[in-house]
């Protein structure tokens, strides 16, 4: 484990975060507490069935309705060519907003109308007369993928080309060395295959949107989302009017995950305001989040892994089916990314498909992809070590990954930390603890290691100096974990000015530069880079400012620790609040600016540590301790840094053991509320032990990594592991509930 | 008459405003618009005598009230001594705001209530007990400079060094050459006094803010205003909050003149917010407005001018006393910069007196202090032209002052437009033009000078590339008068884009730089120069981009009108559009930035022409034909000039009829609204031509003077001199009212 070494005074801190007050008072506005004069409400008709043209839809009677204000279907949107199997990175289908011509999942939005009240609009939903034609619903990966499989996109035909059949969107192979040859080079080979199912990401906060459309044709869309660039583009394209007539306000977001990226009721409500001339808001209740918004795929896959006696991984070969749900788009690339990340492997080969199914078209979901795969390796590097009777970190150490190795999906590793993170777990108390045994119970630990690539993208920051030494920050990334905080931090680093003295904002699409997602971990690394790039462009003002003053050069002038110096005379000195104070008689305000799009954002490493307790009567698995361990680069707010570690081990806790979508033979999923779509709460979990690793990230100037996602990927692993430990059974399904923990014990 | 000579695209067509279409339709949101969830509304006690010590101020029965829900006194404002006999610019004093001991004006606000309706706050406001001890109220200047007059400020003791007694708060005085001499060298001697009243805005729309102090201390302020960061600045010092716990949001302003630059409700609105825990709301009406806002000076003036029989001015004196109201702040320096601003005179001598009264403070209003004196300077200059028999422009263009020359407030001219406005006078047909009689009627003709020295100030504009090739662009200048489309105009003629495709919008107090008020007609000149700035900074980004597209050096790119061109290679171009599209691949978003104080804002000079017919038995004034020049540097958007020019001219005609203060024995304005008030409608005016002139200002880019207030000034002498081309009196007191003017007539 390496520690940051500079100096800093700021960044590395745990102050209270500038939004606290407003949330925890209640103040901060969400999507659902927005209040317009005049606003009508919507609601969305959706479908009943799995996969059912329509072949009637007979909305005169609900227009007909006196508190209706408006319908609207898919005939409303811009025209579009229907959905390809190639998904564009960040587009959402025009057609999953709205149908076009037939259901490709229960829950599909058909329509929608706008009313005077959230009941009238419920009620009318019930006038729109809709004749279906059902169809076979395929609502697994072999359904899709069989030989005999109907495609379930009209326009879609069998492409010779492209082997898994007309359900399959895409395929994505990577191949690097000579596969067979490591294989042969191999003492010995392991095999599995591995199955997990479709989740979601659970978010707090359903989705919602509220639009208003005003009579010279500018729409203002306000909403919770991960990026309002994106939701803005996505809303202009599916309605068919450019971007600068769409201005997207972001309101706070009660979670996203990945799930809150896409606009899905965003051009619904526009065009609900356009026919009615009133601002319109919708908002999903539990159960259209659940049927009808992104969770991530379900999986079928299958690793290989060839190894010497010694250890040494000679070739490994993952070959792997994620579903899309109805439109294309599963995780590939994330999974490829990180399926053998943590190992250097000079013979691979990655095949991923991406299969559509009559299921709601997956979202991106913390470290897209990564956890279903690392899943896989993790439980069969374990299974492996055993085998060969090594210690399981020392094998993970023989095969680790450095600077300068190529990852299997070709990417050249950065200076990344997948040793040091190994080192800490085999430091670390909880890993060399005894593990007390009880009657009547088995008890296991497990480890896993985790992974995630890292996203950068753009992002602007704009800083206003006060006259009295503060700083009005705004800045473009939605802040989903107390980004805000982080991002000004940095500022106020540069300038060596208190954090509490930068009051950060976030934006709207038409007064901050475009900024991309948060997502792939990537704002207190892009945004945060913009905020130090503009507190030098600030320092660089304020020396020319003294330079005035002071009637020498610029180049006289240094800027030390909060205080502008005169390099030759040390009685000449301007603190920050003082030069602040002297603005206007220097040329005015000063305005620092970023605008960027960096590279470099490094990969990040996470492991988990795991002990649990196993009622072999009932299969249920109770955690007895866990410790989440993750490479920061250099943690900036490490409070922040912490809850992601433990928000990212919960989610993928409840992956391992209970989450999934309970699919009917309808088609439909049967489990739509959080009652019965089980995710783990304060009650199931121990408090998670978060080990901060930080090997600087030298791609950024404070040294971040981004640090929101790595962690969800160990559970699933570790608690595999930690149950093969306890009692003996390797499990190669997910989720692990008691069910099916007691028949693999059971049919062991 | 010069005329711009360079070859512009977008500065100088008259585009449709940005905000056009939400303000035709009802929908851009004004104060009296707001509403917030659990919002309160807040009314005001206010003082029914002119001058009275509180006795006592009993608030506990209203606090008792079940609906009230906060009670403001001075006591809730930070301390701080009493007002002294300086006034510092730009500040409102917090004695204005409530009163601390002493009711100084009828109307004078004594405390203020918040409660869960208007009419409940009003009967509420009824429940505070106060007694007051009723003192002599001084409500003219010859009351407020009487040798045995009292002062009305407690702790104001008397001055020796400073003449005109305790009430007298500060003299200015300003002299240059040798006024003895120069009387000496004179033929003949003029010298003429003159009294004006004091006369209000009239803006439509009346104070209003509404205010939230949320429970972690920060403010937010809604309110419309002429400048957010005055009131921000204005309304923390009064509550003894430091700035940057202070937002202030602009909305929409419906006029201000120069009445809207000081906060009056929103320092006790955020009280009232604090002390409740609710937004508050708060909205005057028109007898609020008029008796307790800032209208302008009435005034005592003397204007003493030495003449040859050539017509050559060898000496001026100007006498003036200037009411101030209750606290100081009268308009000396505005009315010294203007007195003899047409003219060259080298031997000059100004003395100002700011005098306190029983009256309602001033405030700014269009020009400040420019209307009274050129009223009496243009009318003496009148009748000395026809004294000397000397034709009065060739008069005044024996007098005309150069650049170069010395204004008499010591202010050295630049590139001005004096000359060039005479000579527009007197070329246009209105000038030459026959003058028919009627039987029973009076008819005349009158011409006069007017100038405005013009402010510039702090401004700052941030830009954002959007990527279809349109622009977000956020100013800090208040839009009273389409200034947003002014400042995206030059924004876009230097990047060679259509304006449409630029969306400006005023950004708040946290979002945006410091930007210094609209007022002073500086708006088009320091935020347009600000919108140059920025352009130009994009444009520098811009040209990087496309020389990594074109893998070249940035020297080798240029810029030329909307298009980016490879100078060595004239198949290499990229329109601005094509390279917004392009910024995510060459380094992210592009945003623009400038923060400026920009010096050189130029004073601009106006002139009018006016036909009259005048009723001999009632003495009221018909305006026949009007006709308004003035230097505009360079119009920017010429509807808009034209625009000002009339308003400034409408209003310069209702001071000169109609309006004044019409003061009771109480001490109280007895004229409260606006059917007794009277401004000149509609119906009341011809259609007033407009004729810009263009001296181009070298200060400015593209040569732009503000052209917001000199047009007030010319109305009042151009009136009295047309009615005494028709009656044969000199009016030497406004307003020339039916009543004044038969008087004038028949003391003839």
């Amino acid at each position: 484990m390496t520690t940051a070494t500079r100096e800093y005074k700021v960044v590395g801190t745990r102050p209270i975060r500038h939004d606290g007050a407003d949330k925890v008072t209640g103040r901060a506005v969400y999507g659902a507490d927005m209040n317009l004069p005049g606003m009508l409400y919507g609601k969305v008709l959706r479908s009943p069935h799995a996969h059912a043209r329509i072949t009637r839809l007979d909305t005169s009677k609900a227009e007909a309705h006196p508190e209706c204000r408006g319908v609207v279907t898919s005939a409303d949107f811009a025209p579009s060519e229907p959905v390809g199997p190639i998904a564009v990175l960040g587009q959402m289908p025009r057609d999953n907003v709205l149908v076009r011509d037939k259901a490709m999942y229960k829950g599909h939005a058909i329509a929608a109308v706008a009313a005077t009240s959230a009941h009238a609009a419920e009620e009318i939903l019930s006038l729109i007369e809709v004749e279906y034609e059902v169809l076979p619903a395929y609502t697994n990966i072999e359904d899709s993928m069989a030989e005999d499989a109907v495609a379930i996109h009209d326009t879609w035909t069998n492409n010779p080309d492209l082997p898994g059949g007309v359900n399959v969107a895409a395929q994505e192979e990577y191949v690097f060395g000579d596969l067979d040859a490591g294989f042969a080079e191999a003492d010995r080979i392991f095999e599995r295959e591995y199955r997990t199912k479709t989740v979601h990401q659970g978010y707090i906060e359903p989705q919602n949107a509220t639009a208003w459309w005003s009579p010279d044709g500018r729409l203002t869309v306000w909403c919770s989302s991960q990026g309002h660039f994106g939701v803005r583009d996505n809303t202009a394209r599916i309605l068919g009017v450019p971007v600068s007539q769409v201005k997207v306000v972001p309101l706070e977001i009660g979670g996203g995950f990945g799930g809150k990226i896409p606009p899905y009721l965003e051009p619904t409500a526009a065009i609900l305001s356009r026919k009615s001339g009133h601002a319109v808001k919708m908002v999903m209740d539990r159960t259209e989040v659940l049927e009808a918004t992104g969770p991530t795929s379900g999986s079928l896959v299958r690793i290989k892994m060839g190894v010497t006696n010694e250890g040494k991984i000679t070739a490994a070969h993952c070959w792997m089916a994620l579903e899309a749900g109805a439109f294309p788009g599963a995780p590939l690339a994330g999974a490829a990314s990180a399926v053998f990340s943590p190992y250097l492997i000079e013979n691979v080969r990655i095949d991923g498909y991406d299969v559509v199914s009559n299921k709601p078209r997956t979202q991106a979901y913390r470290a897209p992809g990564a956890p279903i795969v690392m899943y896989c390796t993790e439980s069969l590097v374990d299974e492996i070590a055993e085998a060969l009777n090594i210690d399981s970190v020392e094998f993970r150490l023989l095969n680790v990954a450095r600077q300068g190795d190529r990852r299997a999906d070709g990417v050249m590793n950065g200076r990344i930390g997948a040793e040091e993170v190994m080192h800490a777990v085999r430091e670390h108390p909880h890993f060399s603890a005894p593990m007390e045994q009880v009657e009547g119970k088995l008890r296991g630990r497990g480890w896993s290691m985790g992974f995630c690539r890292n996203n950068t993208g753009m992002a602007c920051v704009v800083a206003n100096v006060l006259d009295n030494g503060n700083v009005s920050l705004v800045e473009g990334s939605v802040d989903i974990g107390g980004s805000r905080t982080a991002i000004a931090q940095q500022f106020a680093e540069v300038l060596g000015i208190p954090v509490e003295n930068v009051n950060p904002m976030v934006g709207d699409t038409d007064t901050i530069g475009y900024t991309s997602v948060t997502g792939g971990s990537g704002v207190a690394f892009k945004s945060g880079w913009a905020a130090h790039e503009a507190a030098m462009d600030v320092m660089q003002q304020l020396i020319v400012r003294a330079s005035l003053i002071w009637d020498t050069d610029p180049e006289n002038v240094e800027y030390v620790d909060g205080v502008l110096q005169h390099k030759s005379d040390s009685e000449l000195r301007l603190t920050f609040e003082e030069i602040a104070a002297r603005l206007p008689e220097t040329g005015g305000p000063v305005v620092g600016r970023a605008n960027l799009n960096p590279g470099g954002s490094g990969g990040s490493y996470a492991a988990n540590i795991v002990d649990i307790e196993l009622d072999p009567d009932t299969g249920k698995v109770d955690i007895l301790r866990y410790t989440a361990f993750q490479d920061a680069g250099f943690a900036i707010h490490p409070s922040y840094v912490e809850g992601q570690i433990q928000g990212g081990a919960a989610q993928g806790i409840g992956w391992a053991l209970n989450e999934e979508y309970f699919m009917g033979e309808d088609g439909g999923m049967q489990n739509t509320s959080l009652l019965d779509y089980r995710m783990p709460t304060s009650l199931d979990l121990p408090m998670i032990d978060a080990v901060i690793v930080e090997v600087n990230n030298p791609g950024h100037p404070f040294g971040v990594r981004g640090v929101g996602e790595a962690n969800i990927a160990p559970p699933l692993a570790a608690l595999a592991n930690a149950i093969h430990d306890a009692a003996g059974v390797r499990m190669t399904e997910l989720p692990m509930n008691p069910q099916s923990v007691v028949s693999a014990i059971q049919g062991r």
